[in-house]
This record gives C-alpha cells, sequence and structure tokens, in this order.
C-alpha cells in the first residue's frame, strides 16, 4: 500500500510509492564531463565571458574561482523597477542580478572533486555575493543554485553555480515562510527545529550528521533521493551564519554529492538555498536549508500542473542506501 | 527589458524574456509516433492489461475507446484512509483510483487525428468517470490529465489520458480556489470571468475562440507556448457542464493541439483538467479549465524549487504564432 504523505513546511502532498520502490540501480545513470576546447568557463577563454566581478587567484597560478555576470541574462541590473497594473494584471521591469560563479578552474572536475579548502571557497562566494547585493534596496531575495548535468537545466557543462537577485520574494519561499510563520505563531517553535529533532529521533531518513549540519531525506521527498541540508542551530538568514558552520554545510554539502555520485553514477542534479527575504523584517520560525534533487526521473507535467507529486523511492530506503555508500579515498 | 509578470490566479511570478525570445523553430521537434508489436494498448493485446472498467465499439468492429485501471497504479481502491500522524508529519493510506483511456485503437494516431465524433466520445469518457467515481465519498478529487511523448512523462507511446481520484485536494488546485475565493470576496467577481474579458478586449494572447470557449495563452505564462481552454460561461465543475460546451471544449482543444502540432514539430505535451473538489461546497469563485503544456524546454529544478520561473517565449508571441497556423485539410 502506498503512502500518501504532507509536507510539513508546504503542505504539499506526495504519494510514496511502496509497491514497486525504485532503487538507485533502476534510474538511469548520468554523464562523465568531457573537456572540450570551447568551454567558455576553461581558463584561456575569459574573453567569452563578460569581465569580472570577482575572482580568487590559484595557488598555482590563474584563478581558482569567479565570479561574473551572466551573459545572457533573465534580468538586468539597470533601470527602474516602474511597476504598472493593467487591468487585472501585474507586472515590473526585469531588474535583478544574474551572475555566474565557475568554481574551479579545471573542465573535468565536478563540485564532489574539490579539496576541502577549495570548497570553502565556494561557499564563502555564495555568501559574499549575497552580502554585496542585498545593500541594492531594490532587490527583495537572493537565489543561489545550481544545475549539474543538462537534463537538469545546464547549458553549459563546466561546473558552476548562480545567483538571482530579484525585486520579488520567489512563491515557494513565500509560501514556507508562510507555513513557518503559522507553526510559530501557534507553538512559538519553529517547524524547522522541530524536524531536525524529529529527524534526529527516528533516524530513518538520516544521510548524514556532523557537530553543526544534518543531511536527511524529507519525510515527504518530491523526487528520489530528495534531500536537505540543514544547520542544526535555528538561523534565519545564510549570508549571517557564523562562518564555521557554513563552511561545515559545504562539506556535508560535498559529501553528499559524492555520496549520489557513487550510488546513482554521476546523476545530475540541482540544489537551491531557500534562505530568509532580504529587506522583510526576518520572519520568527524561518530557517535556512538547501534543497538537493537528483533528476532521476522525466517530472509528468501533471505535477507542475498539481503540485502533486509522486514519488518512486521512499525517503527511508534513499537514506538507508545513502548511508551505506562508503565515502572514496579521494577528497575530504 | 524582460519584464517580470505576476500571474492573477496564483499568485506565481514569471520572467518574461524579451530581449533573446525564442521562436517556434528554436525549440527542438517531437517525434513521430512509430508503431511497436508489443504495445498493451493496441487490439489484440488486451490481456496485458487488466479488464475494462467500460469501452465503447468501434463502428468498424472491435472497440473505439477503452477504459481500465492502471496495471501499475500510484494509489489503489481497496482499503481504508486510515490517516495518522507521528510527531510533525501527517499520512494516510494510499487510497484512489488510477485509470488509463486509451483514446484511439490506432497507435499511429495523436489525439488531435481523431475525427470530431472520436473526440467527442473521449471528452464524454473524462466526464463519465468523473461522475462514477465521485459517489465514492472517500474521494475529494479526480484529476485528469494526459502525458504525449516520453519527454512528457508517457511510458506508453499508444494515445491515452490518465484520471486519478484522491483522497486530497491537490496543493495548485487549492491554491487556486484560494486566491479565486479571495478575489471574490473583494469584488463578488470570477478571476477566470474577469481575465476571459480582459483577454477578449486585448485579443494579444488569444489563439482561438468559439461562441462558448476560449484558448488563450496567459499573461504569466510558466512555460512557452502554455495555454489555457476555458469556458466563457461561468462554470465550476467540469463533469456538471453542459454536454454542447463540452464537446466545444473538446474540439477546441484538438484543433489547439493540432496547431501546436505544426508550428512546433510534434512536441511532447501534458494537458490537466482543473476543476472544483468533489465534497465541499463550490467555490463561489472557482472556474474549471484545461492547462496545456507543450514540453520543450529542461525545466530546471531550480523552478521547482523556487516556484519561480523564466519564459523565454512572450505569450503575446506564442499566440500570435498559433493564430497564424492554418488548419490543416484533415480533421474538424
Amino acid at each position: 500500500m502506498a503512502e500518501i504523505r504532507r509536507d510539513q513546511s508546504t503542505h504539499r502532498w506526495v504519494i510514496i510509492s511502496t509497491d514497486n520502490p525504485m532503487d538507485p540501480e533502476d534510474f538511469e545513470p548520468g554523464q562523465k564531463k568531457t573537456r572540450i576546447d570551447s568551454c567558455p568557463f576553461c581558463p584561456g577563454n575569459e574573453s567569452m565571458t563578460p569581465g569580472d566581478i570577482f575572482s580568487i587567484p590559484s595557488k598555482t597560478g590563474g584563478w581558482q574561482l569567479r565570479v561574473f555576470p551572466n551573459k545572457f541574462p533573465a534580468l538586468r541590473i539597470e533601470g527602474e523597477l516602474n511597476k504598472t497594473g493593467t487591468g487585472i494584471y501585474d507586472m515590473m521591469n526585469g531588474i535583478g542580478a544574474h551572475e555566474v560563479i565557475v568554481e574551479t578552474p579545471d573542465h573535468a572536475k565536478d563540485l564532489v572533486d574539490l579539496l576541502p579548502d577549495e570548497m570553502d571557497l565556494v561557499i564563502r562566494a555564495y555568501r559574499d555575493r549575497i552580502r554585496d547585493l542585498r545593500r541594492d534596496s531594490r532587490f527583495r531575495y537572493i537565489l543561489v543554485f545550481k544545475n549539474e548535468g543538462a537534463p537538469a537545466g545546464a547549458s553549459v557543462s563546466h561546473s558552476h553555480s548562480q545567483l538571482i537577485a530579484l525585486p520579488i520574494i520567489p512563491k515557494r519561499v513565500s509560501e514556507e515562510i508562510w507555513y513557518a510563520d503559522a507553526h510559530f505563531e501557534q507553538t512559538r517553535r519553529c517547524i524547522f527545529c522541530d524536524t531536525i529533532q524529529q529527524e534526529l529521533r527516528e533516524k530513518t531518513r538520516v544521510v548524514l550528521e556532523t557537530p553543526q549540519i544534518l543531511v536527511y531525506a524529507p519525510y515527504a521527498s518530491r523526487f528520489p533521493f530528495e534531500l536537505w541540508v540543514l544547520p542544526k542551530e535555528h538561523l534565519a538568514h545564510f549570508a549571517d551564519s557564523p562562518e564555521p558552520l557554513l563552511l561545515e554545510a559545504g562539506d556535508a554539502l560535498r559529501k553528499t554529492l559524492e555520496k549520489l555520485r557513487t550510488l546513482l553514477r554521476h546523476p545530475s542534479y540541482n540544489f537551491l538555498i531557500h534562505t530568509s527575504p532580504l529587506a522583510a523584517p526576518t520572519p520568527a520560525g524561518y530557517h535556512w536549508h538547501i534543497e538537493l534533487m537528483p533528476r532521476l526521473t522525466h517530472v509528468a507535467g501533471f505535477e507542475w500542473g498539481s503540485g502533486f507529486y509522486i514519488n518512486p523511492t521512499p525517503p527511508e530506503s534513499a537514506a538507508r542506501f545513502l548511508r551505506e555508500v562508503k565515502p572514496s579515498l579521494s577528497g575530504g
């Protein structure tokens, strides 16, 4: 018998299939990267991208990490918002920032191949770009995300993350805050802190635990092997969290990606950082986290159209498989 | 300059790219169907599927349309819901119905290839299955949808629709009802009726209009060539609408699919019927509609994770391209 589970932080319903659950070997493997000559993100091709916002030099010469504006930005930084209503419709100009963070000069490397101190640079770059952009009062939200692999929406195969600064708050974040506020109003507790406590008690969905960080498969996971990375401490803003905690989160994320790579053979994936909006008062019950979604199945449009998901791999199985993956010799 | 538009019925934000908009020829074509011997939905292979719930005989012998339970159902019809809470988590057993509607015996045909009276049978089957299943008081919602093409999630290429009867209301429908209620409370008007009026006045997003039906590209379309099919009359329940109107909607849907096929060269697509929940009081401001989404782009996971979309084809361009497609000689 399948289970219909409700996600406590969004009130989204998910059917968790238990009759014929899909195991790791039931999914198609992904693809390893291959070097191409014309990669715009490789060293030597810097002129193919807009100029750096900043870069970090490598110990061996050249750069280790680069941040620059997206060449084909979804939004532009110059101009006025000019909010306009026409009848029932509302719009504003596409003002925002859209940046690319190239995490390594090496085309063959994934995020998981970075050395621990190279991963630290990536996490610090996320934080520092948010801190810089939030000084612009037109922006209400900054979304950091990564698309890895073509099925996950990556148009350039060289490993990179993206950042979009927005004059609006994305709907999923508003929703999470709305439900978190309602829970806080009722209980004076954070729904994410409550989740962490319950997950640490039940243990069946825990993938990785470090002194400050928890990685687990959500109770109502939408996708096979969906994972969330959270600080155990109640922290609303990613960019204001203590640096040692942020670096520990980056390390936990990298180790989690390594487990996924081993178990699912180079899957495509997306991750996003959900953090509190910029200008508004900090929501009392909100708690930043990273949502990580391997791209293993074709999501039918009905899942977008209904907001209702069918997940063929119970999160308890996903977590068990991932816990059993041995760390490789490379990396931390 | 891109535009950031808000959808009036869900308050979802979408970036509509206008700098380098994508035209029909910028998208990869889809694939025509090819006949395979082992198709479980072809005549002669009926033993490969569960037995019929009902079927409609063809004028030339055999069947024209079949409805049967999904062989690998997401939900099962037998059992009790047994709603359970564990700490902060809520679940119930996976009780429901999951049915398949095979729309034609001909493996080579798409829905668009049906003759007008064959399409009528499909629409009547949707209606009649809803009317039958809603007598079961465990169900709160019935979702009719179609996945066409593998990228859209179809696992069998023979043209078919699906129906899922659910003990819960899918989140997207609840949301639409919530916003529709809020608009009704404020204005005593239906937000969908208001939309229809504005679309008929502005005309730029209209694709097709018949006496009772409007097909248009929504102002804040999430996807290139996303289209909605609505009755002009305010009707909350698909299955209680007058039969002539339903058949006119089916015909408009088929003509719209034909335009998409010509313009976008056999795209994969999904459509879903959004109608009112079963048992609850009929929402005053809700209005059934069909949401149709061609699958032309890889949706990056960040779009699920944020509920925030970037659409490279303005709906005004999509509608203009589609209006200019000449109807083919086949079909109505």
